[in-house]
């Protein structure tokens, strides 16, 4: 499994992704999900994955081979702007379902991928979709500012209650972390290291990257203090209910 | 979807369940998830159903059909201890497979049903099973004292922060609320009216039954302050990462 979360905030776009991949539980390897494609200065995109392997594989390896064939329908430097984009990451999809899917249907193997894709083209607007395994997708609203594909269920009550679009990028990060933080003590399908990229509304630059590894102090620290923060919260700030048994 | 959760702590035994059942989206109903089948002073047993509701309504029924029988492989008030007692429960659960498994597979429905089990003959151990659709099932240990069956993930990381054999019994139930909170809050298919059992280790009564209703003044309580609490935890207890983009 996977788990992987964008969130659009009013300063910028947080993309957030574990590392680990497994096929089986006695297969387990270290994959980053995330992927960059940039023109500093011009335009930035990130894509995240989840689901099968070879399929999110292929799809970033297309999308990756068509990078600067000038084609607006194949190439992410091309694209007029990031709605195309976004339909560009979604042929790719569709592509590797044409080759793959029928044999894969063959083994019994669902078409299963999903995919975050965000990012902005210089003098439009920064935004951020999810793609389905048929390349449909649908995009986070001031409703909606963030999207998880993979293991999303535990690590979504903090996101309900933090994420809002008027907190800083930095918030929207620490929170992401503690969605992962969450979902990693809950689930051992996924892992560290955790890839962070923080993207500003309209600098068009590649923000910040950093991979943060399981023994990272950072993320050490919010395992250490968010489990103690969760126990107060617990026994100082909710009351007991007045029942006698 | 259902969501159920049983907690043995060192005090007894708490058993929560959710009451919305829905066949679809457009078809939500309100329906009891909690039974107890009790004999003051002699043995108190709870059961906590999620699934298929005709499965699991059934198997209620046959459970209830054989009370008073007589016969210890059939009947909750003979079974002799608590662990032949799930066995008598993964029978029913067979029972029911045995009558409706193939017609329900000719029709492309899965066999879906589980349950927690748990509860205490006079002068002997208080134990907490979790059944699977194949009537087998496994027990909770003081290294993993809580059970859940339904839509459990959302609700897992309050559990695995607080839950420990050595809480008390009412920490036990307010654990679980707020676990329900969070469930609630993230996933419209579980609903209240939330029932709370509570049972006293050794008292072989029924401790405590209420019904939290949707307007409860503690189930408001806890939706309110949680939710405050857990923002508060957020940007007094974990420091920013020094991050600047």
């Amino acid at each position: 499994m996977s788990y992987c979360v964008g969130i659009l905030v009013d300063e910028g776009l947080a993309l957030v992704s574990d590392s680990r991949t497994n096929a089986g539980i006695d297969r387990v390897s270290t994959f980053q999900k995330t992927c960059v494609f940039a023109r500093p200065g011009e335009r930035v995109f990130g894509l995240l994955c989840a689901g099968n392997l070879s399929i999110t594989q292929s799809v970033t390896s297309i999308l990756s081979e068509d990078l600067g064939s000038g084609d607006p329908k194949r190439d992410l430097y091309a694209a007029p702007n990031t709605f195309e984009a976004a339909r560009i990451v979604g042929a790719a999809v569709r592509n590797v379902h044409q080759t793959d899917g029928e044999a894969l249907r063959q083994h019994d193997v669902d078409f299963n991928a999903s995919f975050i894709f965000g990012g902005q083209i210089k003098g439009r607007n920064l935004r951020l979709f999810q793609l389905y395994a048929a390349g449909n997708f649908i995009e986070a609203t001031r409703d909606t500012p963030y999207l998880q594909i993979g293991e999303i269920k535990y690590g979504k009550p903090i996101l309900d209650r933090i994420i809002t679009p008027g907190i800083s990028l930095v918030d929207a990060a620490k929170c992401a972390l503690i969605s992962f933080d969450s979902t990693m003590r809950s689930n051992v399908s996924v892992g560290p290291p955790i890839d962070v990229m923080l993207y500003r509304r309209d600098s068009v630059e590649v923000g910040m990257r950093v991979r943060l590894e399981e023994r990272d102090a950072y993320l050490q620290t919010i395992h250490r203090l968010w489990g103690g923060a969760l126990q107060k919260a617990f026994y100082d700030t909710v009351p007991n209910p007045d029942w006698s048994v």
